[in-house]
């Protein structure tokens, strides 16, 4: 079947179907999409080699245990981290902070950007009718986004920023239009901004920003920059919450001084669950469709990838 | 009248009694207390230049108005910011986060290493009787100890530790001891931590701490390295909270990463209110007078400084 992976370079191949392990499915992918992450593991991010891929939409082609085959032929989506089942992160239902945990296409467990793979079932979300191929892949990063409201309780009256116009900070500013946010959305990409202002954000050029000072209560950094960071920390309020949601690769000089004297919380935020998602979705409280530049081929892969590198470009997916 | 300042160099000069504004009381000097602050400011931190000191205990000398008379020949410590009266911050009771603060002798305010000084009334509590003048100077470091509990919900089950056994981290032992926080003390100096055990802390010696991994829902940082920050991100659970107590002032390399994938939450923690700490110490509930090194006498103001810098040295306080 193919398969995109990394092994020091990134590569269209052909390797074997994947064979089921108990409790889990086979899974046909119908579509994936290309995360920033895939592009960093692209670049020795976690060391990771093997099948890349942890956004997808597919159709379970089989099963392990008799007692699941009713999911056979349903269209899913799939949380991406494997916990151990068997420690109290798990017990909890917090299997994404497992010590022990695999991670699709990121940790120890091949990723979805191949004809089929295989997932626990109880990673498994069925997709409703009303929601297309292309919507679902957008699950994953959107449910990255509903963490926020998983770890924090944002006031109707708070004063919200969010720092950076990617596609992280697109789908944030969709999950918290759709939640009544006071949202202001700070970029440096005209049309990128546009698609936050038509989902309900009050706009503003980074440039613009220069005589703003710790004005918001909450500011959310989706720009992964060291200089995000600082400029965050710069609009915040004394006493307010910095979410910070990009991971930061950079060695380079950061100070926590301003944290202190300000009594910032810095408040850490990564992957969410899928239901609230896929439930926005559903329920057409977001429009993801904005967000999706470009389908490509599975055979013109390698090609998508260099797309995605491209400033302009927001989601680049690859149908199966 | 004798004062302790500095302008380029430290030094014990003899300057004119300060004035009364509308609303100050005149404080003559009992004690006070060098704090690490003071240190740095000697070292540039914050550009400061003038009276340093805003540890002390005092004795109310003159009001500015008549209703205010009866404080005359009170003993007194007070809270060290100045707020506007006049914003958001001033009008909610946290003058210490007002934008256009003074602070006693680290900001735009003649400090309290002099034989005489000035404070706003409404800065000022008096001091039980049953409170010595050298516990009383302790008031100010027992009251940003106190912070953490103003910001952060301690669960009576929650495993937390103290990374650094200076003044500041032992202020926070004792403060968490005395609410029966389930709590380990992780330093390098035998003397300081005994006096943490001697407080109910566990105590880890740093050395030992290698095999330990985000074993803490709480780890609250004290020991104003870039390396007490990453070993405290090791030692945090994923989902807890660590508090940043003392600032960095480096610029050394800092990776936030962790905060990220672990989705740990960093708490900036600084100056606290004054009455929860004042009313520890009354109540006997923490003993502050093992952390006291030495008491001077202003004429030996140079000489406690330089004892103050030494690694073996906790508080070093000097009598006017």
């Amino acid at each position: 079947m193919k398969a995109i992976t990394f092994d020091d370079k990134l590569e269209l191949v052909d390797i074997e179907k994947p064979v089921l392990k108990k409790g889990e499915a086979l899974i046909k992918t119908s579509m994936v999409g290309i995360c920033n992450t895939d592009f960093e593991i692209t670049k020795g991010y976690m060391g990771y080699k093997g099948v890349l891929g942890h956004e997808f939409v597919g159709v379970v082609e089989n099963v392990s245990d008799d007692e699941d085959k009713n999911l056979i032929g349903k269209r899913v989506v799939g949380e991406i981290n494997l916990g151990c089942n068997n420690c109290q992160w798990c017990a909890s239902g917090l299997q994404r902070h497992c010590p022990n945990r695999q991670t699709l296409g990121i940790w120890n467990k091949d990723g979805c950007f191949s004809e089929y793979f295989t997932l626990p079932i109880k990673n498994l979300l069925e997709v409703p009718d009303n929601v297309s191929d292309s919507e679902a892949v957008m699950v994953e990063p959107i449910a990255a986004a509903c963490e926020i409201l998983e770890q924090l309780h944002i006031k109707p009256m708070d004063k919200v920023a969010i720092l950076g116009d990617g596609k992280l900070g697109l789908c944030i500013s969709l999950v918290l239009n759709a939640m009544n946010v006071n949202l202001t959305h700070i970029g440096k990409h005209k049309d990128k901004l546009q698609i936050s202002n038509n989902a309900g954000s009050k706009i503003l050029n980074l440039e613009d920003t220069k005589n703003l000072n710790a004005c918001f209560d909450v500011v959310i950094e989706a720009t992964g920059s060291v200089g995000g960071f600082e400029k965050s920390l710069s609009l915040v309020k004394p006493r307010g919450v910095l979410v910070l949601k990009s991971t930061i690769a950079s060695n380079e000089g950061l100070n926590l001084a301003g944290v202190v004297v300000n009594e910032i919380t810095v408040l850490g935020s990564r992957c969410g669950q899928f239901a609230p998602a896929l439930k926005l979705l559903s329920e057409g409280k977001i429009d993801v469709n904005p967000l999706i530049s470009k389908i490509y081929n599975v055979d013109d892969a390698i090609e998508a990838f260099e797309e995605n590198t491209k400033k302009e470009t927001l989601k680049i997916l690859i149908k199966f």
